[in-house]
């Protein structure tokens, strides 16, 4: 499980660049006093171009800010993550000119599962992706480190109930589509139009009442012995098939 | 970072399972005393089937057996892992009347992303995964728990040093593909014929002289803002193509 971490803290050296690099407001970076690393003297050097206080600290500092986790000589202290509303998806769909193309998680419990996604999310252009307030990993330091900086740039919508989120996506006009055994191959998906997708949690899948208002079903054809793919790897290989078959 | 658990410790409910519908060596097995779990009733059942010995123990012995990992209420004491040899591999192909299908990981460090690995391996019909002996992790408990059952079904072979395996592989007319920013769009990719695919570490790649050694380099194409996905997605894009591209 998770260890309990501050929302507000990022740690190691690629999510402290990409969080330098973009617009997230940070507050302070440490770093590891006498550190000899490329990699913190950019951090350094790009935090105070940017006029964020940089403290140098003895590793035990850190170790104990991040609950000995592997910070990589580098803490953040940053403004807690910010969830953005479904019309921040729409209209970010719009500015780029494009039919909406959402992901929708149904209790994603694993952060490393949702950091992973958001890379790819990122990777191939979502406008964003939708995760219920309960019973789901929310946007925690943990998340943001394993996302690889992906956290800034994708949106992510925090809902009290999927069911109703996905009438209103309907009643919107987008197409939703879930996964499991018995629907069509993945691999004939077109993803034109307005879309959404849906990928369930770890072990249960997508709950009954969300696969019933899902308007088709999709299925990533298994030849082995195992039920199902990691999570991530699943929403991955329907998002990379989403990106194909809009033709980029 | 993975715990230091013993190589020799199955947990987890679904893990379980699949282990004890497995050929592998099971020494012991325990559950929590007065569950009234369907699957450990059904784990109690197979495991008595198979003359294996069951102790019903309290959860504080399992929670110290697997030091606190979360083993849902069944700790399995297995021969250690096996590894396969590479002939193993390349007679799996032939047994399935099939071109050899290999992955060869160059230095995965995270036991999750191995463990998402081999369910997808499994999945698609890889005929084997090739690891390096050092600074890679291992088959560990926390491996075979996140492959889900698949660890007991997809052959692993550990080899001390992954160039002269891939120099052999190409005498035996394996084509090697390599992984990295600029090669073939892997969408167009056809595996068809003997194959191996490289995917690097995490954070560094593929090591120079490995790639130096790959017949071609394939790309994932990606247009947002992270440099790399996930090594367990980049990996299980690759294998569903090959899949794909054979017909499957």
């Amino acid at each position: 499980m998770e260890k309990q971490l501050n929302n507000e803290t990022i740690i190691g050296r690629h999510p402290a660049i990409a969080a330098l690099k973009s617009n997230q407001t940070i507050n302070k970076v440490f770093v590891q006093a006498n550190s000899n690393s490329d990699a913190i003297a950019e951090i350094v050097t790009k935090a105070r171009k940017r006029g964020i206080i940089v403290s140098q600290v003895p590793k035990s500092k850190l170790d104990q800010m991040c609950d000995n986790q592997n910070h990589q000589g580098v803490v953040l202290k940053v403004a807690a993550f910010e969830y953005a509303t479904l019309d921040d998806l729409f209209l970010r769909a719009k500015s780029k000119n494009e039919d909406p193309l959402f992901l929708i998680l149904d209790g994603i419990e694993d952060p490393h599962n949702l950091g992973s996604i958001l890379r790819t999310a990122d990777a191939v252009g979502i406008h964003g992706i939708i995760i219920p307030k309960r019973r789901a990993v929310q946007l925690t330091a943990t998340v943001a480190k394993t996302s690889t900086g992906a956290i800034e740039y994708v949106p992510v919508v925090r809902v009290t109930n999927l069911v109703q989120t996905v009438k209103q996506l309907k009643e919107k006009g987008l197409w939703v589509f879930g996964t499991d055994m018995k629907g069509t191959d993945f691999r004939k998906w077109n993803a034109k139009g307005p879309t959404a997708m849906v990928i369930g949690n770890e072990g249960k899948g997508i709950s009954p009442l969300l696969k019933k208002e899902c308007d088709e079903m999709l299925t990533i054809p298994m030849v082995g012995h195992v039920q199902s793919l990691n999570a991530s790897v699943a929403a991955s290989l329907l998002m990379y098939q989403a990106f194909t078959s809009r033709g980029v």
